[in-house]
């Protein structure tokens, strides 16, 4: 793992990283946002990752995500959205596959399974690393994105209920396999069979028994991907109504699909993070926590 | 003046016009965010200069101001930092002059001088513009900017005392006829008399008489730019010491010159300013305030 850049901000620092991946066969970049907080211990951390044609860069600059997690003293971990390079798959003409557009799946087909492997690199491979290196408490994550990236929050923490304390998403693509995006990529990533399909959809996943304490998200009315039919909150909302599971579903009058939406509640995102992470660390050994 | 987008944030609208611009003889692009508190009252204005390179793009995405003014109830107004377009004389080879580098003075050499027109742009032509049709309080303005548009918020404040309620600059030119951009720059727009430059020099300014109530400098120290000496804020200080210019002038271990360092004080700048701009109005008119 290199530092290639780090950037004083709110008396912490941003740094983006690179380094080779096993998973993913390829190197990768991600940042960190580290608090001034962790220069005197471990700190909990939040995962964000981000939509179709972002990389590590674009959450760090538009989110306005830095100033909260100062004020709580909690790490930010800006992953890319797929792999990268030119020895990587990719598709040239579309925005939403292949590079930029991983979906946070592990990839069964040709071409895309040698690289394609990001739910097992942000939910394992990634994690491992930075809280081996930087000053992370382990076992206190939580997890947030957007669109495409808010699909990849709400199927990590899905799939592994312990894994991460908090989730949350903005604008999610929560029924990929009844959106045109989903339908379209998932074919590519996971083949013909729509029943592995539903291992990567929230609202299926919560269909089929996955259980969380609660599951924040906002989404903005004035959303072109909302009414285009590609994000689908509703049915999410019916399967947790009809599962039982928890869910906080902000519908926000005026608001697009943009970083302008995001930056408005990121601020209450993270303080709902920061409690649930502040709860998890109450009870644990001191000494994880490096105090 | 025609309205080209408009996003919520903040319960507020961020919206970008165009319009033909007398003065630069050309269109001319502009955003402005207006808080929620202009739906029901007319509000202060905060004027942001932005540097080499920009539009007026750049802060309203990183800057984080919106959220700040939002709380305070003041308009951002984001000018373009050139004239544009095709017909409009550039320097495709040069990042610092031309399109994107107009530097906010009136040039008066060819062949820029049919369009680059920024001071009087920026200091009367958007002003009575905006006043005229959007919810903002006349005579409550204020300035700021980052570098370039440091040195044009200088200058704007200083060469018309009246003009701007409070004036505060992010890492500014402050002394452009002793730094290499400056001289390339004035040499180009206001020919080679450097007598004449000193109209457009915030240092030179101040030894020359002109007097402002306070100003307010972050300076980043790992600023590779002030490293370089194109800042030049010591000139700047020894200018106000010796005329008895108030200055906050305040040095930052650590940052760069980027917008991470503006996001991380931008806060305290938008406070500044406020208060400014609520003191100056406490005993205007109740009729000019439009409640």
């Amino acid at each position: 793992m290199k530092c290639i850049e780090s950037i004083k901000e709110f008396d912490g620092y941003l740094s983006r990283y690179t380094h080779d991946s096993i998973v993913c066969d390829c190197e990768m970049t991600f940042s960190v946002f580290m608090p001034m907080q962790a220069k005197s211990h471990k700190v909990p951390s939040l995962y964000w990752l981000s939509g179709l044609t972002c990389n590590d860069d674009n959450a760090r600059v538009k989110a306005g995500a830095q100033r909260y997690a100062a004020e709580q003293g909690i790490a930010l971990i800006f992953p890319d959205t797929s792999p990268r390079g030119e020895l990587v798959e990719d598709r040239d003409d579309r925005y939403d596959l292949g590079q930029g557009a991983g979906f946070y799946v592990n990839a069964t087909q040709e071409p895309w399974k040698i690289n394609y492997q990001m739910f097992d690199y942000i939910s394992y491979e990634l994690p491992a690393l930075v809280e081996n290196i930087l000053a992370l408490i382990p076992d206190a994550k939580s997890i947030s994105g957007h669109s495409m990236g808010g699909h990849g929050a709400l199927i990590c923490a899905l799939k592994n209920p312990t894994n991460f304390r908090s989730v949350s998403a903005f604008a999610p693509i929560c029924n990929p396999v009844k959106s045109a995006w989903g339908k379209s990529c998932f074919s590519e990533y996971l083949g013909d069979d729509s029943q592995v399909w539903r291992q990567y959809d929230a609202t299926c996943l919560v269909e089929d028994g996955a259980k969380l304490t609660n599951i924040l998200i906002d989404q903005g009315l004035a959303d072109e991907f909302y009414n285009d039919k590609q994000l689908l909150p509703e049915n999410f909302e019916t399967a947790c109504e009809q599962e039982g599971q928890k869910l906080n579903l902000r519908l926000h009058e005026g608001y697009d699909h943009s970083y302008h939406f995001i930056s408005t509640f990121i601020g209450e995102h993270i303080t709902y993070h920061a409690n649930a992470l502040k709860n998890s660390i109450k009870n644990m050994d001191i000494m994880k926590l490096g105090f």
